[in-house]
């Protein structure tokens, strides 16, 4: 029997809208939709995204990625992953894995096709591109987030002052990701250098509850949700 | 009388089914819309990707921007280009720029928007964020481009062997845009590395002539066209 085909789909920011037409075709003509499953009982990012654009006779589901550093653990959760997708593939069905924002682009995605593609070498994956968040947070704030021959950085999130500064000596425009648990650190070293009035953070892109800061002089200490983007224009 | 909207609308990489929903819909839903005008009689790339999107009662406004590196002349260009679009906006008229891949990266729309927003400061714009070159090539890759805390880092070209050098001491991920005019001086950096078995060249990405180098130890001197990207997993 044919084995089906491992569809990454990136969903996009947030709103259900920005999911390409290509995505939501192929979300849509699936047997098997499967995204990252929330915590404590709540929907996850990704789920809330796509459920509109989903039909009840779709099966739904849900995959444990536990949000730990722990390979271990890490591994052993993306195994049971692979081996619920898999149930699906080897019958033939092409499952649909939903991921919020861009598949490439730093997302639990690459692990359960990577760990998939170890465990079923046979297995075929498929992967639509999506918009990032960088992107829908420099669309929101109304700015380019690149110019001309400006050098972009981007750093998932920033665990030494010396690495920031390292960047920011070299980069244009830097984007920190999930800025939220370092920003007070970072905040010190914007001050140092000046960059505060020239750095923005953006909220949840694109959703109803999203929220700006365009002005960081007076917010030493802004308490951020997890999906807080901060974009500096040092160049 | 109420002016009226100027989208800037990313209509992604190449296919035109990697537009978003809410792209298409604002697209569609203007009586005039605006791309970069072709060079030498033949259509821009914008242009071909929305071409299959628009009806025949919405005007068709091909803006000129000059390849050129000239300050004075570009600045003039923008400015035609903003009195043109400006002509319906006054009116109140909205008028949607489609831009090839995001809008806020790397875009003539930006320039445009700034021009526009210059010479008559009422004016409303908003952005549409979309798919990305760098996305587009890692899923034509089957790479992830990003995975945990990998630092990435994008240059619109390189014109020195030490910026990429230096690029390169501090990247996981390095990529190169429009990299057709430096690709040799590039290759010869990447060999001295030993980074050529981990670099990837895309051509017109998701394109129906799509082209993909996995392996550049025998390629030093590709001939490559202008929508033409390098990945170097560097890290």
């Amino acid at each position: 029997m044919k084995t089906g085909i491992l569809y990454g789909i990136s969903v996009g920011p947030g709103d259900p809208e920005l999911i390409t037409l290509k995505g939501l075709r192929l979300l849509q003509s699936v047997p098997v939709v499967a995204f990252p499953a929330g915590v404590r009982g709540n929907r996850g990012m990704a789920e809330q995204i796509v459920a509109q654009w989903l039909n009840s006779n779709q099966v739904q589901l849900a995959l444990t990625f536990p949000y730990v550093f722990d390979d271990a653990v890490l591994s052993s959760a993306w195994q049971v992953a692979a081996e619920q997708v898999w149930k699906y593939l080897e019958i033939g069905q092409d499952v649909a894995f939903a991921c919020e924002g861009d598949v490439s682009f730093y997302s639990t995605f690459t692990y359960l096709a990577q760990t998939l593609q170890l465990l079923h070498p046979e297995v075929k994956v498929q992967v639509i591109p999506g918009v990032c968040s960088p992107m829908a947070a420099a669309a929101a704030l109304g700015l380019p987030l690149t110019m001309r021959g400006q050098r972009l950085a981007v750093l998932p999130a920033i665990y030494t002052v010396g690495e920031l500064e390292a960047v920011l000596d070299w980069a244009d425009v830097v984007v920190l990701l999930k800025v939220s648990s370092v920003y007070e650190q970072v905040w010190q070293v914007l001050q140092r250098r000046n960059l505060l009035n020239r750095s923005y953070v953006v909220e949840r892109a694109t959703l109803p509850n999203q929220a700006i800061y365009t002005n960081l002089c007076d917010r030493p200490n802004l308490q951020l949700p997890y999906f807080s983007l901060l974009l500096i224009q040092a160049g």
